[in-house]
């Protein structure tokens, strides 16, 4: 596999694309609230939404468009208010924000995807949305991708951005995102929008397989609390504005643009969690030597998930018996007696059985890192998986009982 | 169905039962930490266990001992200390204790059931626990229920004890009990010990099927934190002190009976929630109108267990949106145009919207109540579930993040 190149610009890194920013007024004290995201040309479009039943007015509208299959040419982004929960008015309203969207840059309004982030349950504020599109339509730059990425966050205390190039058929094609999350996150998927763009030229079957599988490898990997939200996005544009023959599943360079985007999405769903609400601490959770990979998938959420594992890493506390506890309900097969777990490599418990008491020092500055990986072995067959969680603190707890309603 | 009287008294309000608590130097500071409960006869015991794939060295012995069928004149039960990972040394710690107390009481070793609660991976400190065998057999009293109950208490800030009394022809039968448990609180089981007894004779596997069945609609409806401990054991022992033929499913006070145990079950788990660590409010998740029962009890148990949802209640925060999600992701068929939410009655969602603003003053005066109910309406059915829960609050986070290795 070629080795990819890093590089700047977030979700207008790859060609043709514009992207933008601004205080459309629907979140207070003039916070940027409304993002764009245009191609120059019709780009093919692949999406995965959330599994949540009960699903936001915008996933509706994207999940209704991408299987459409007529491509896209803008994707408009509000954040303070999720358009869910909001009756047939929320859907009507997510159309309406699309066809003004398109007299803005006169476009076919099938070409144009709405998402939406925020509270559940507000009507979406039209006068507003109004103003938001009137104003970001001139503000649209080839370099506007990290003043999008701002726009979109809500309880987000940083913007996410990744963007790398690859090299097909011997031209450099880009592959680059942006993502929002911070709360409410939980596989299949997180409480999340993503935008991911490249400029290659890609088939609308062989892109939809590639984010597929490149989410289940990223952001369906990712928990802060288990909360999975209803409004839960991740698009990806190809507008081949890299030229070059489109991108079909059995090209010789295919593989290199799946890692290409399977990167992308696994940095920016990292950077969700690392910007999880309250963490401290980012933590890689590897299980392997299960029964099989599901087996070792259970006992990784199950890990990641418990509030009690969570706590105890925000206390710096090395603690391998809520771990061994989490894994015996998480219903994957397990035999206290064989197994290991170690943090960062250093062994807390062994075959069943605590380390040496003298041991603790080290597992102790282990734990004050800002991230480490907690391996644990199973010994029961060649089942592995890894999930990205945080620790959690009392500024988790802060955070959510702050008056949303 | 019979009212039932509620007596004073605990695990020692029926006959025949003595029970004692003393300091044995598994805790510090001469806390509490070590309980006998002693029946005058062999009772018959039925058992409940963690479903946890991880178990305790004590819940093998338990659930071996109840399984045989020899029935059970003594359980003792320490604190401080789950012996739990503590590989085959454990076991043989178990076994050991039984046989000192077996020594002490003059009776059979193999009618002692032994339980453990505490910290998970240290070795049992058997001289101490010889220490405690010394202790609490002279201190067994017919009264000796409120002290025993005090002993088996770890993180909790109360000890938990509840009695009733039912007719059974004619002649008044007991059934009381005590319970541990604070955090690691999770249906099937939770981080508990709760034992039961009657002096009503009962059969024994008409015995079993009664407590399997009061599990189930007690401790095994309450969640804390959604970890379950490898440590959960309920026991209920009936010996016949009160008189009269032996129970059996087809007798005409069954019911009466079955009612009394469940009864006492719910009592004393609604207490472990109420005693949830960190909680200050006890909320009743009711969920009703599903399409089914099983869809009912996934949303009623997502509800409860959403850590969003319950710091939003410690806010004090009526939120729906978090509810209405959680039902989203529970995996329970829900449309969600036709769904409500109510606090204590007071509707706060109607039909999939939120109602006016106007009502919001009386929905955050029922959120400022130390004890309220969260009713949820599918409308798509006649599927029906509660469940018992708590919020979570900042000393959640505090006391669970305290160093525990």
């Amino acid at each position: 596999m070629q080795d990819l190149i890093v590089v700047e610009g977030g979700v207008t890194a790859a060609r043709g694309y514009r992207a933008a920013g601004v205080s459309a007024g629907i979140k207070k004290a003039g916070r940027l609230d409304f993002a764009m995201l245009v191609s120059e040309r019709p780009a093919v479009v692949a999406g995965v939404f959330t599994t949540n039943r009960i699903q936001g007015a915008p996933v509706k509208l994207c999940r209704e468009r991408v299987a459409g299959g007529a491509g896209a040419r803008a994707v408009v982004i509000n954040s303070g208010n999720a358009n869910a929960c909001t009756g047939p008015e929320g859907l009507d309203n997510a159309r309406q924000t699309a066809r003004l969207v398109a007299g803005g840059l006169g476009c076919d309004e099938g070409q144009v995807l709405v998402c939406s982030t925020g509270t559940i349950g507000i009507p979406l504020p039209m006068d507003k949305i109004a103003n938001g599109v009137t104003l970001v339509v001139p503000a649209l730059k080839p370099d506007g991708g990290a003043i999008a990425a701002h726009a979109i966050m809500t309880t987000d205390t940083v913007d996410k951005q990744f963007a790398v190039e690859v090299r097909i058929d011997g031209r450099a094609v880009r592959v680059g995102g942006m993502a929002k999350g911070a709360g409410m996150i939980e596989p299949h998927m997180a409480t999340m929008l993503a935008f991911v763009t490249t400029d290659a030229a890609v088939g609308r079957e062989a892109l939809q397989a590639c984010l597929a599988r490149a989410v289940e490898r990223s952001f369906n990997r990712i928990t802060v609390d288990g909360d999975q939200s209803c409004n839960d996005t991740v698009l990806l544009l190809a507008n081949g504005a890299a030229g070059g023959a489109t991108l079909e599943a059995g090209h010789r360079d295919w593989p290199a643009f799946v890692q290409a985007v399977e990167t992308v999405c696994r940095e920016l769903a990292i950077r969700v969690v690392k910007d999880g609400e309250g963490a401290t601490k980012f933590v890689t959770v590897e299980v392997r030597g299960a029964a099989s990979d599901g087996d070792a998938d259970l006992a990784a959420r199950a890990i990641a998930r418990s509030f009690l594992v969570k706590t105890s890493w925000f206390g710096g506390d090395p603690n391998w018996g809520r771990v061994i506890n989490a894994v015996g309900y998480s219903g994957a097969a397990v035999r206290g007696d064989v197994v290991d777990i170690a943090y960062d490599g250093l062994t807390a418990f062994q075959q069943g059985r605590p380390v040496l008491h003298a041991r603790l020092p080290e597992l102790e500055a282990v734990l004050r890192k800002p991230a480490f990986t907690l391996a644990v072995d199973l010994h029961l067959g060649q089942g592995a998986a890894v999930m990205y969680t945080c620790d959690c603190s009392e500024d988790y707890v802060k955070i959510n009982s702050e008056y949303m309603t």
